[in-house]
C-alpha cells in the first residue's frame, strides 16, 4: 500500500471508526458467539498473494464485530472503564507514523522530553508533592508504564535492589540466598497499598500506613489504578492524602482519564532507585549526552527496552479537554453512580454493599448468593447490559461501574429498569420452587 | 471533540501522516536539539480551558518534529529496524476504536481468538514444529507480548515455577530459599539462546544446545527478536533448525515484519507451563466458559492484566502483503546489506567485522578504536545518516543496519559515499597529527 492508497483508506477508516462510535448503542453490548467461533471463518494459513482492503473491511463486520464485547457501549457497566477519546485516537495515529522507539534520549529526544513534562503536568493536576516532579533538576519524576502490574513489579524490584544493597553493605558475610530469605513484602489481600480496589473501590488508610513505612525504612508503593484520575478534582483529592509518605505512586489514565490504553502513570521520589535497579548500557545504546546528568534514558525506568511515543496521547487529551473538561468528565461519572445508588436504595428488595465513593456501585438482592448469581446470569444472558460480579467477604455481589464516555442518565435509568424486571423474574422463580 | 469533528480532524491527520511519510527523506534524520530543549517551549502546566486542534497541529511541527529521530527515514541505519506499514497503521486505528481490554476470552472473544489464529498463521509461515501451534486442540500456542524482554521474563518465571514445583515434590523438606539457591539460569553474554544478536547478528548453535537442555530437563527459551522475521523465507529457515528442542520461542514482528510496535510473538509447547505460573482468577474476571477447556484467557500468559487488540495489525499486514510480499520485503533488505558489504570490501581501508547474514553489516576502518570512534562521531555530527556502534571483543565497530521500509539501493550508495568522504577526513587528520 502506497501513501496515496493510505490517504484514501485512512479516511475510510476514520469514517468507519466514527460510524462505529456513533452507532455503538445499537450494537448488542455482549456477543452471542461461542468459544472457537472465529477459526472456521478464516483460512487456516496466511494468503500467499495479497488480499484487497475491501475484502478486509468486509471481514471486520463479518468476522470481528460479532465477537466483540463493546467496552464503549453506554450499556457496558463491567470491570472498570477503559479510556477512549477522539483526541487520544488522533495522537495514536501520529504516534504510529513517527514510530520511534524511545529507549534513550537520543533515540528520539521529543519522545523522552514530552513524557517527562506531561508527567509533571499530570502530577500537578493531582497536586502530587513536589518531590515526585522532575522539573528542571528534581530527583524524582514520572514515567509511562504499560500497566499497573508493570509499575508494581518495577517498584518491587527497585525496592528489592535497594534493600539488598543496604543489607550487603551492613553484613558483607550474608549470601544472596540468606538475604533473599530476609526480604519481606507486605501487602493486603489486594496487594500493595491500594486506593480504589477493583472489587469495591475501597481505600487503604495511607496516613496510618505511611509513617510506619517511613519509620521502618520500608518502600511504600501506592496503586490507585482506577481511582487516581478522580484526584484531579479538589473534592476527591483528600483520598490521596498520605501520598507524601510513598516512594512510588501510580494510576492508570488509560482507565478513567480519556487517554486510550496503554498509559499507566508512575512517579518516584528518587529516580536513582529505578535507574540503579534496571540500568542497561550496551555500547549500541550509548550516546554522547548520557553521562551529562541532563537527560533521562527511560529504558532504565522499566522492564522492556522498547517504548512508544505514548505521551502524545496525554498531550492531545490534556490540551483538547483542558483540566476543567477532564474534571467535568469525572464528576459526571461520579454523579451517575450516585444516581444509580439512589435508585437501588429506593427498592427495598436490594441492598448497597459498599460505600459509593467514585464511579462504582456494589449492590445485590437481599437474599442468598444463589439468588444473586441467578440474577447476574439473567442479566448477562439477556445481553442488554453487561456487568461482572465480585466477592465481598462471603457475599456474591454485583458491580455496576460507570464506564462509557457517552453514558448518560437515560442509560442508567434503562439499565436499572431492566435489572428490576429480571430481579422480579428471579424472585418469583425462587418463590415458585 | 464529537464524532463529526473527529471525521474532519481524523482525515487531516491521515494527510499529515501521509505527508510526513512522503517527505521524510528531506528531514534531517537526527535532530539538532540539546537536552532540555522541549520544556521551555510549552507551558508549565496543563491548560484549564481547552486548546484548539489547530494549536496542537501547529505545535507538532514547532515543538515535536525538531526533536524527533526519524526512524523511518531511508537514511536511518541505526539499532535495528522498527516496523512501520500503512496496513498496520489502519489496523491500529481500528484497535483504538474497539478499545477492548482482552484479558479474558469473555472480555472480547474476537480479540483472543484472532490472536490465537494469527499466531498459528505466523507459526506456519516460520514452519514452526506442530507442537507450538494451538490448532483446534493443541497443547501449545502463541501469544503476543509487548517486548522480547517481557517474553524472556515470562519464560524465565514459567521455568522457575516448573522446576520449583518439581523440586518441592521430590524433596518436601526443602525451604523455598533453599530451592531458590539451587536454581540456575544459563545464558550467554547476550542472555538466553539467541538467534541474531543485537551487536552483530550472530547465531547460537541450537543443534548443540538443544539436545543438552532436553537431556538435563532444562527449559530452553530461544530469542530471535530481530532475525525471526527472516525465517519466513525458505533460504533462511535453516537458521531456526533446532527450535524443535525449545520450550518457548519468540521474535518481534514489530522489528522486521511490518507490524508496528508493539508485537512480540511468543510460542510455547505446553500452554499449561504459562497458565500454571501466572494464573489469576478473581471473581470479577470469572466467566462461564473458562473451565470448559475450550478457551484461552491470555491474562494467564503474560505479566500485565490488560492487553490491546494487537492481532488486528498482524491480520491486516499478512493479508495486504501476502506471504510473498513479506518474503520479498525481507529479501530486499538482505540484498541491500550485501550490496553495502560489497562496497565496504572494495575499499582496502575498511574491514568487515562479522559475517553478513541478514540485514546488518558490522564494519570499521582498519586501525585503532579511536580512529573509528572519530569516524562515527563525524558521521553522527553531520546528521546525513544515522548509525550506532557496537563492541566486538576489544574492537569498536560501526553497525550499518538496513532499517527503513522505503530504503533503496540509491540511499545505500549515497550513505557509503558519505562515509568514505568522512573517512578520508578522519584519516588525513590522523596523518596530520
Amino acid at each position: 500500500m502506497n501513501s496515496s492508497e493510505f490517504r484514501r483508506r485512512g479516511k475510510e477508516m476514520v469514517d468507519y471508526v466514527a460510524n462505529y462510535m456513533d452507532g455503538i448503542e445499537s450494537r448488542q453490548v455482549y456477543p452471542d458467539v461461542e468459544p472457537g467461533y472465529l477459526r472456521p471463518l478464516i483460512p487456516a494459513a496466511a494468503p500467499q498473494e495479497p488480499d484487497t482492503f475491501e475484502d478486509i473491511i468486509k471481514d471486520i463486520e463479518k468476522i470481528i464485530m460479532p465477537g466483540v464485547t463493546h467496552w464503549h457501549s453506554p450499556y457496558f457497566f463491567a470491570y472498570f472503564p477503559t479510556a477512549s477519546s477522539y483526541p487520544a485516537m488522533l495522537a495514536d495515529m501520529l504516534c504510529g507514523a513517527i514510530g520511534c522507539i524511545g529507549f534513550s534520549w537520543a533515540a528520539s529526544p521529543a519522545c523522552t522530553e514530552l513524557e517527562t513534562v506531561m508527567m509533571d503536568w499530570l502530577g500537578k493536576m493531582l497536586e502530587l508533592p513536589e518531590a515526585f516532579l522532575a522539573g528542571d533538576a528534581g530527583e524524582g519524576g514520572g514515567v509511562i508504564q504499560g500497566s499497573a502490574s508493570e509499575a508494581t513489579l518495577v517498584a518491587l524490584l527497585a525496592a528489592r535492589t535497594k534493600v539488598t544493597r543496604r543489607l550487603q553493605a551492613a553484613s558483607p558475610e550474608l549470601t544472596p540466598a540468606a538475604i533473599m530469605e530476609k526480604l519481606v513484602a507486605y501487602a493486603s489481600d489486594q496487594v500493595v497499598a491500594t486506593l480504589g480496589t477493583t472489587s469495591c473501590c475501597s481505600f487503604d488508610n495511607l496516613l496510618e500506613v505511611g509513617p510506619l513505612c517511613n519509620k521502618e525504612d520500608v518502600w511504600l508503593h501506592i496503586d490507585a489504578a482506577y481511582a487516581g484520575s478522580a484526584f484531579i478534582c479538589p473534592e476527591f483529592r483528600h483520598l490521596l492524602n498520605g501520598v507524601e509518605f510513598a516512594d512510588s505512586f501510580n494510576f492508570n489514565p488509560h482507565k478513567w482519564l480519556l487517554v486510550n490504553f496503554d498509559c499507566s502513570a508512575m512517579w518516584v521520589k528518587k529516580r536513582t532507585d529505578l535507574t540503579g535497579a534496571f540500568k542497561l548500557d550496551p555500547v549500541y545504546l550509548k550516546h554522547s549526552h548520557q553521562d551529562s546528568g541532563l537527560i533521562t534514558d527511560y529504558r532504565h525506568w522499566q522492564l522492556p527496552l522498547g517504548r512508544r511515543f505514548r505521551s502524545l496521547k496525554m498531550w492531545f487529551v490534556f490540551r483538547m479537554y483542558g483540566v476543567k473538561g477532564l474534571q467535568a468528565y469525572i464528576r459526571k461519572h461520579v454523579q451517575l453512580s450516585h444516581e444509580f445508588e439512589s435508585l437501588v436504595r429506593q427498592d427495598p428488595r436490594f441492598e448497597i454493599c459498599a460505600q459509593v465513593i467514585l464511579g462504582l456501585v456494589c449492590f445485590r438482592l437481599k437474599g442468598s448468593n444463589k439468588l444473586n448469581e441467578a440474577l447476574l446470569q439473567r442479566i448477562n444472558s439477556a445481553k442488554k447490559i453487561h456487568l461482572v460480579p465480585c466477592q465481598l467477604r462471603d457475599k456474591f455481589v454485583l458491580r455496576f461501574a460507570i464506564c462509557s464516555r457517552t453514558v448518560e442518565s437515560a442509560h442508567v435509568q434503562l439499565a436499572w429498569e431492566h435489572i428490576r424486571e429480571l430481579a422480579a423474574t428471579v424472585l418469583s422463580a425462587e418463590r415458585g420452587q
